[in-house]
């Protein structure tokens, strides 16, 4: 049955190669401008999940992302990790010569700054609201004084070419996303779950916080702090554990973590993607 | 004597005044456009120091100081906290209806957003590279239109009136400030120390490098994990601890960290300072 799915961006964004990776190429994308579009598209039910960037291996953790979570009581059910690939995109026959403008994404304009600075030093960089977007708005100026950076697919959908790839400045670059519901039920093939901690002032608590996983072997995936807003120099912390909230092990650390005072809200529980490392 | 201090910005900016709070009124400033440029004023012996944001309470770290200290090989020798207060300025006798145009660093304008929206809707927001420089812009424009959002200080000093204060959204907005200098003696009076762990990929590795810490009764006021670039999903730790390199405490807990091969690098030890809050 067709899934419908919220994402930010546009057909062939990378949000979108990562909703059809988690779900295959059977989905029904409902396209938003920005993430908090792509949340409320959930709760008001046009969509039945959410895809959404939750950290890339350049730029760390997006809040935004677990900001949303926690205000809207979504659950994580699912993640997708997805190696970015950039390309220099243009009309057939296009020469790096030609080019006066390039369109994109900003974070893809930053991801690719070597390339343009070494390979296209005179071009104006444009910034636009999504990748695949840019593309599309190249083929409608119809000239070969402009490119776009964007995916593979995004060059195909619109049929234009791939003048380069791999343009991006580094090539480690992985993002990570995951899939929200409003409900998550507990699937016995979970094996990692993803809390917020927000632990006592008092010296080593966070210690012992994390001596509630380690000692009883859990692995820790993901250890972030953030500023508490409001609270200068007061922390919580963003926790990705290596096992499902029906792991008698968890249960038991959460338990502990409860006797700790500290403060646990769980993000969700769900089934680790493969890295593709 | 008075003492040499670069900085990012122009008189009156954020760093100055935090350079002020440190070294007192007898400075003189070198005044860059980009943290790089400070950091190379120390290098070339234009400046004996230099004073450098190095986390906001409301954005957190800024990696940007942190990479440079880590090339630089630059020692943190102290560190300001400063509250961050916004205001708008402009001509003598300027009213909200007049403004048509707002100057001001991006993050100023960021930090000053709900009240541009209510106050200020129908102006334009121009990003200026500097608070400071801000105001000097609109005293050279000599309009009523234009206003510029900045310190108490640069009002003073540019002779511009304050039309508003206060107005930045989140008044918990603290930044802290780092004092750096190519050498570091080890004063007796040191009692924070700031350092770099990177763990091994074990399970309970981090865990563990805390219990270093923890079981010696030496508070944590900072863990930060930061992705590693080119290495993805793995990550660095910023800590910041309460004790001197002196504190015997701290030397086993070094030790000890050696012992369980996470790699550590030190940042300074310092005199905290206070916060103000």
């Amino acid at each position: 049955m067709t899934k419908t799915i919220a994402i930010q961006g546009d057909k062939a964004s990378f949000h979108d190669i990562a909703a059809q990776k988690y779900f295959g190429a059977d989905i029904e994308l409902v396209c938003c401008d920005t993430f908090t579009e792509t949340f409320a598209s959930v709760k008001d039910g046009h969509a039945e999940y959410a895809v959404c960037a939750i950290e890339n291996s350049l730029f760390g953790s997006i809040n935004e992302t677990y900001d949303l979570l926690v205000q809207n009581h979504f659950k994580i059910v699912g993640e997708v990790y997805l190696r970015v690939e950039q390309c220099l995109i243009g009309l057939p026959g296009t020469t790096l010569a030609d080019i006066k403008e390039v369109y994109s994404h900003p974070v893809a304009l930053a991801q690719c700054e070597a390339f343009l600075d070494t390979q296209l030093p005179d071009a104006e960089r444009l910034e636009f609201y999504d990748t695949a977007a840019s593309v599309e708005k190249v083929k409608l100026i119809g000239l070969k004084s402009a490119a776009a950076i964007a995916s593979r697919q995004a060059a195909k959908l619109h049929d234009l070419e791939i003048l380069d790839a791999e343009i991006e400045t580094n090539k480690q670059n992985y993002t990570r996303f995951i899939v929200l519901s409003p409900t998550a039920p507990i699937e016995p093939t979970n094996n990692k779950t993803s809390l917020i901690i927000k632990t006592s002032h008092k010296t080593g608590a966070l210690y012992r916080a994390l001596g509630t996983f380690a000692e009883r072997s859990l692995t820790m995936t993901k250890l972030q702090s953030r500023p508490i807003i409001g609270k200068a120099w007061h922390y919580i912390f963003y926790v990705d554990v290596e096992a499902g909230l029906q792991d008698a092990r968890l249960k038991a650390a959460l338990d502990e973590l409860s006797e700790q005072a500290a403060e646990v809200t769980i993000l969700g529980s769900y089934q680790a993607g493969p890295k593709d490392l």
